[in-house]
């Protein structure tokens, strides 16, 4: 998952950066109308399959994805109630597949919790499960989010039933899952939950509700501490400040990044100002001919799209190349923030705002012509997100688990943009017709108080990642841990090995599976003692 | 709460015992159509109010529930919305009391997690809140269950509208409601819950799922391990079992009872089976001359409903008289299945069986005429629920918490009624058009898994509550223990103190403090901890 970027529908700059797998919840929809108005070489929006990704393996920038995965896995679909707490409501067909080749007597399952996308994404990208299977004698699910994927209810008519689509009904659907597994394959076994970003947040909730299901589980970059209500007051502005991080010297981008980048934003706005310098600025981007700049709103645009590559670039900060970030559909280079200073790293004199922004579209270029195949930037999203999947994870966010955020432009590199809750339910009342509760998220899921009672859940971040400040960074308790990966940015844990893997990363992948070794134990533990009792 | 008995509806002799606070779910429906049938001085079912229960106060007996409660309470009603986990979802108000003259700076609030019934009898009764509010500076707060009392939503089209009721939507109101009051109050304090029968199963389920809102629980007689799925068989035939002690001389019957109760079975089957024997029957019985008895079917209706005396008698076995069980309209003495017993205490000849029913006759109204004013029987329950409420807790048996019983007249003084799924199901259908899912107690709420993860959380059984069969019977952890009630029945130390309190109830009641203290000063140490991090 990932994050989007604030809202640019109508005048509505409010800070929402949006958690999604592959992006941009709030853009969909002006992507869409772009894509469609603008020429050029772009990949339209779609779900991805798993023979896309592995077709996007570029074996010479290291990406290593093992190939055919899918077909080391049955495909199964299982009768889910839409309303759990509502016996009489209609059923739907979730999605899951099984890759049981590992498995043994004595062994366990893992269990990925699916999270905002198609499940073979995250089949094809969740290495930990895979290199760890046969030491576990693991029998390995993923398991498809609800309205994700395959697992759609109502067809098309889905968008006119979404009451349906609830973090606490997508966590009772692997409660019912697992159960049912249990008994289907007749293996009492202990289930150790996977899941990154979304599916993290997810994973750690399922074991604080049902640990009675769920015995341990490895929550990689899940910003839980996200929302309004908690015990310490939330850090609004932590996702931007850590993109900054990710582009200062401190994490290896060239030095001038910053200054530079910041200096971009009032070089756009002085051109913003006349007819004449949106011209310029529209050359020195090298938007398409199609892209209307004929004001400062168009310039607001720029930059908040502009704002948007570092945003993905940040989260997809890892040291190898890959494809996770871009849905597996292109792929963006070894630490893409470096890559994307390095275009900004020279010294540009006091009068030189185009050469400048010639350069600055270069950086952009890392993340939105990743294809290497465009000439002229429509100021699309480049992520390749499904158009349905960014408006499910848009009501997600509107229904449950609204995430503030603020930008002040002093501790990050970018321009003030307040927290604007008015704005923010604006929208979701025009687009869901639902008001935000904004506790709900800290009501029903508890923040840091419910860590304090919480135990066995591994809680990654990387130090890269935006949204490791509002991730978990201290242990509760022997159980309750959290795991910095260095240098590392979303989720990278959780990804296959990579020759370029950081000593930290393996590092944390070991301190996981110590983990995971000892809630299987305490497992088969609690069972003789029941057998013997 | 209380028990109800198998269903007498149609041939569905099934194993239902189910737990209510005053009532008979599945016999609620018959009840109405026998009262309003046969003529008999008996109170119509009706909402009971605290001056209902005031006036029933019955000094000479020594019931000393302090009069006036309701005076010292503010009644509110809150604005909740009817399915927290779909954010669209219609509103309804919720009922509650805050009495709130006792607490302090650095006090607790104590919160009765409210079950199927007006919250006024649970204001009324539960003791063990008012009578420490003063050493814990506690302000108390009575929350009503969603659909009872006068919290429900859709005025009279409420039967329409049945899938809000739910356990999860009521432990979610719950939440919300606490997290509202702290605010509204601006008490940011521990939270102590207090829960008895149902409620208490709610209440312990609320810590398991909310820690972060409920510190901690004092679940009174709660049979949360009364259903299918957990990791140890259900023991089917607990309920009637300890019915059946409460009769023998170990608790303090006459040692002749339990025998001459099994002879009673068999006596009324063989007169039921002619047209004499069964007027001979009704003649011994005392029933009205309104009541048929035309059919062996009609004696084993006359067999249920005899049971059913026992089942409620069992549960407010209590030490001295209470008008609890019977919703506070009227009084049982104390120890009612000793009472019941000392009417069969002799013994009856071979020859005698119309001596030995006339003598049952009177044991039965211990139970159904505890008015003393009744001068036949009925055939109609006794104990003074409304029908809707009946109803309304048969619908949350049959959509959420299906429990199992069986009776095998073997281990128990009855005669066999073997468990039979399939006739609830088809009752849950008919009644409700909902199938049971026989697991989804254990799959949302784990059971005893569930328990070795938990925290905070004392579960008190008396020995002489049926119900205690499937209740938590030993300690988990330091903090989730059982203590037990010797001589007690259904949730005594949750009552006002009585001179006739064992000594046993007193030290439950100390204990529970203890845990009572120990859970406010670790929210304190918490909350100094996080002021100063």
């Amino acid at each position: 998952m990932l994050a989007g970027g604030p809202s640019r529908r109508g005048n509505a700059l409010s800070s929402r950066v949006q958690l999604l797998l592959a992006i941009v919840g709030l853009l969909a929809a002006p992507v869409i109308l772009l894509a469609s108005t603008f020429s050029r070489s772009h990949p339209v929006p779609r779900a991805i399959t798993a023979l896309e990704i592995n077709n996007n393996l570029v074996k010479d920038h290291k990406i290593v994805t093992p190939p055919d995965l899918l077909s080391q896995c049955e495909e199964k679909f299982f009768t889910q109630t839409l309303d759990h707490f509502d016996v009489g409501a209609p059923t739907y067909q979730q999605r899951y597949f099984v890759c049981d080749q590992h498995f043994r007597q004595g062994g366990v399952m893992f269990f990925y919790v699916g999270n905002e996308a198609d499940v073979e994404l995250y089949l094809n990208h969740t290495g930990l499960m895979w290199e760890n299977a046969q030491e576990f004698g693991a029998m390995l699910v993923f398991a498809e989010h609800r309205y994700f994927g395959k697992s759609v209810p109502f067809g098309k008519d889905v968008t006119k039933h979404m009451q349906y689509l609830s973090t606490e009904q997508a966590i009772a659907d692997y409660a019912v899952l697992i159960t049912y597994l249990k008994g289907e394959y007749e293996r009492d076994v202990p289930v150790i939950g996977f899941g990154g970003s979304y599916g993290g947040m997810l994973g750690s909730w399922f074991r604080m509700k049902y640990p009675h299901i769920i015995d341990g589980v490895i929550a990689g970059s899940a910003p839980i501490l996200s929302f309004l209500g908690d015990e310490v007051p939330l850090d609004k502005g932590a996702f931007e400040r850590i993109v900054t991080f990710d582009a200062s010297e401190d994490a290896g981008s060239a030095p001038n990044c910053i200054p530079n980048i910041r200096r971009t934003w009032s070089v756009m706005r002085k051109l913003g100002a006349t007819e004449q310098g949106r011209q310029q600025l529209k050359r020195a981007f090298s938007l398409c001919d199609g892209v209307k700049i004929n004001s400062e709103k168009d310039v607001d645009d720029v930059m908040s799209w502009a704002k948007d590559a570092f945003d993905y670039m940040g989260m997809g900060n890892y040291p190898y190349p890959s494809s996770y970030i871009m849905n597996g559909v292109s792929v963006l280079p070894a630490y893409p923030v470096r890559a994307a200073c390095s275009h900004v790293a020279d010294e540009f004199a006091a009068d030189d705002d185009i050469g400048l922004l010639t350069a600055f579209s270069k950086s952009l270029g890392v993340y939105y012509n990743s294809t290497h195949d465009q000439e002229c930037f429509g100021l699309s999203a480049s992520n390749n997100e499904s158009a349905l999947d960014a408006d499910f994870w848009d009501y997600i966010f509107c229904a449950e688990i609204y995430q503030p955020q603020a930008v002040d432009g002093v501790n990050d590199m970018f321009w003030p943009i307040p927290w604007n809750f008015t704005a923010d339910n604006e929208h979701c009342k025009a687009e869901w017709g639902v008001e935000i509760r904004p506790l709900w998220a800290t009501t029903q899921y508890g923040g840091r108080k419910a860590l304090k009672v919480a135990s066995n859940i591994v809680f990654s971040n990387g130090n890269y990642d935006p949204w490791s400040g509002t991730g978990v960074l201290q242990n509760y308790s022997d159980s309750v841990v959290a795991l910095t990966v260095k240098g590392g940015a979303h989720h990278l844990d959780l990804m296959f090995s990579n020759d370029l893997d950081t000593p930290s990363v393996l590092a944390v992948r070991e301190a996981e599976k110590e983990h995971m070794h000892k809630w299987a134990s305490e497992f088969y533990e609690r069972k003789a003692a029941v057998v013997t009792e």
